[in-house]
């Protein structure tokens, strides 16, 4: 899909345009409400808590001007019905992960992940100084969007098997829930791959309808309950290695704030990414010590499946290269990565080494 | 010295008091321009862009409510006088790294970075959900202040120096400029340590005043031009792993704000944070390419220099052990660092081993 012809034939785009112009001045004036839909239910562990201190941020900040009202998924409309539902004006604002949306524009795995692709900091780097906020606002204008990274869970956990993982043949037939082009690369593994919201996975995977999922990592892993169910856990995953979240406005809303309140969601969400981050990467250790005294076993996919899963991402990001968009979102990605990825090796993870060795 | 019988004796806690009481209704009206002073000379890349960020920010949060006009170093007040000239009123608020204040309190250094402390990542773990900032809060209520993170370096480079480094005992005699307590750890190891404002030590090292320099990395140590004086530059250093910069608030203006101009400080501060951190991890890279083609020779330090660096930062971090508060923060500091840090180990570090080995 062109982006120019596609704006050009979008009643979206027409739309948006006409609304602004008129809605401008009466939004502007007095106290507003917005309604902020998730893909997350409440009790998801990090993900909801971003999306509260997202909202309670911003209604903080504006002093009353603007009130952010959540409703968490299945409260409005469903986990994935968010998209629709702002770009259609139902709600104002949606906070989600983007490449749940992969289906209405491949590019948008970029903004949460893609297999083999950014660690969180790298992500950090390439969002807000190496053109990936200005790649997200592109794609935000197609369809009608003004959207931030507003989350981060950190590099995701390999996740739950009923058995262990000897090598690529057991993802054979396996029934696996991984959403985004993680889940794509799967089934070209031979997985029969499912994208399910978070609120049902534990159900599905209870019932033996998916026989294993990967959900964020330790911590919200731990309060999904999926220990309860079994004990075969992988760490490090290949799929999510740094997972954003975004906040989401329609943009008709977006341009009728005023010039303060629009900072105020840009930087509300902006701070957010840092300390959803930054929780994730607290409670984890912690929990899974807890996860390992429940009885959890805790492994390292071999190197053979780690092989198979590289041959099996670059393929899958590959085929997307059709789309003049997604080309070009994933060389200024590539290129992001590639510069800062050499630097923090050579200093952060030099000294690092250094402290385990010296300081034991 | 003992925090509560500090309180009990400061006129600054008395003053505090009564000023906001009597302050804030007045204050709470019309717009009002905040003094913020800074540690940095305007040239100095990254550091002056932090404080600069978050003055804009805050102001354009604040729709006018609230404009902060930056006096960068020397404009005002000297760069190492802005922490007395906020204390006692003459300026509104500072931005500069507090480990330049451990004569005022030894717990500022923890703030900033301490030898063989935090990366980055960990400093905001701690900060934002292990007790970080609550100790930060206790520390400026001695002084009167309300302080925040705004803004990080990253893992601090080696430094600067005229000869290879092929010793611990090349340190003997050295006349070499570092700050906090990494600086009194080098002279542990036989230097002549002078800690200089960023804005005066080019000057310095061109004069022979000092014979080396850490600064901050590539990109602000290229923009600070060392390169012209000296050829031979130390990627990984010991001293600063995860340099955290800071904004403090007068105590008696914090307080006699909005609460949403409050919270929009804060994030604000949050937010540079994070921007700050991935302006340099950003531009370090092609920096160091650029220095590398300039004819300087980018050098590791031996082991034996890093196992001195550590018995010397261990002896440091212990003569200070004497002091009740500094005691606390550093026991909380050790135990956040050691938890966030196996996770990152587990998940993020073994992750990219494996993004190495498979995508090369």
């Amino acid at each position: 899909m062109d982006r120019r012809s596609f704006l050009k034939n979008s009643t979206i785009g027409a739309g948006a345009a006409g609304a602004t112009a008129l809605a401008a001045p009466a939004y502007a004036q007095g106290n507003r409400t917005l309604t902020l839909v998730t893909t997350w239910g409440r009790g998801l562990a990090g993900v909801h808590d971003s999306a509260q201190r997202v909202a309670d941020t911003i209604t903080a900040m504006t002093d009353g001007t603007l009130t952010v009202d959540l409703k968490a998924a299945g409260e409005l409309v469903g986990a994935f019905e968010v998209f629709d539902a702002v770009t259609s004006g139902q709600a104002d604002m949606y906070h989600g992960a983007d490449y749940y949306f992969v289906g209405q524009h491949p590019g948008y795995a970029f903004f949460t992940s893609v297999p083999f692709g950014m660690t969180a900091q790298e992500l950090s780097n390439w969002y807000y100084h190496a053109g990936g906020m200005e790649l997200h606002d592109e794609l935000g204008q197609i369809f009608g969007l003004k959207s931030f990274l507003a989350g981060n869970t950190g590099a995701q956990a390999g996740g739950w098997f009923r058995n262990e993982v000897t090598g690529p043949e057991d993802f054979q037939g396996l029934k696996f829930r991984m959403p985004g082009l993680g889940g794509q690369a799967l089934g070209k593994m031979g997985a029969s791959v499912q994208n399910l919201p978070g609120a049902e996975v534990y159900q599905a995977l209870a019932s033996g309808a998916i026989d294993g999922t990967e959900w964020i990592g330790p911590w919200a892993d731990e309060k999904a309950g999926f220990q309860e169910i079994t004990k075969t856990y992988y760490t490090a995953g290949f799929h999510e290695p740094g997972a954003g979240l975004s906040l989401a406005t329609n943009r008709d809303v977006f341009d009728s704030l005023t010039p303060a309140q629009q900072k105020i969601i840009e930087i509300a969400s902006a701070e957010c990414h840092q300390w959803n981050l930054a929780q994730f990467l607290m409670n984890n250790g912690a929990a899974l010590d807890r996860l390992q005294s429940a009885g959890v076993t805790v492994r390292e996919f071999p190197e053979s499946v780690w092989d198979a899963m590289g041959t099996a991402s670059t393929e899958t990001l590959d085929e997307n290269m059709g789309d003049e968009i997604f080309a070009r979102i994933r060389e200024s990605y590539n290129d992001s990565m590639r510069k800062s990825s050499n630097w923090i090796q050579r200093s952060e993870s030099a000294y690092r080494a250094q402290r385990d060795r010296v300081m034991g």
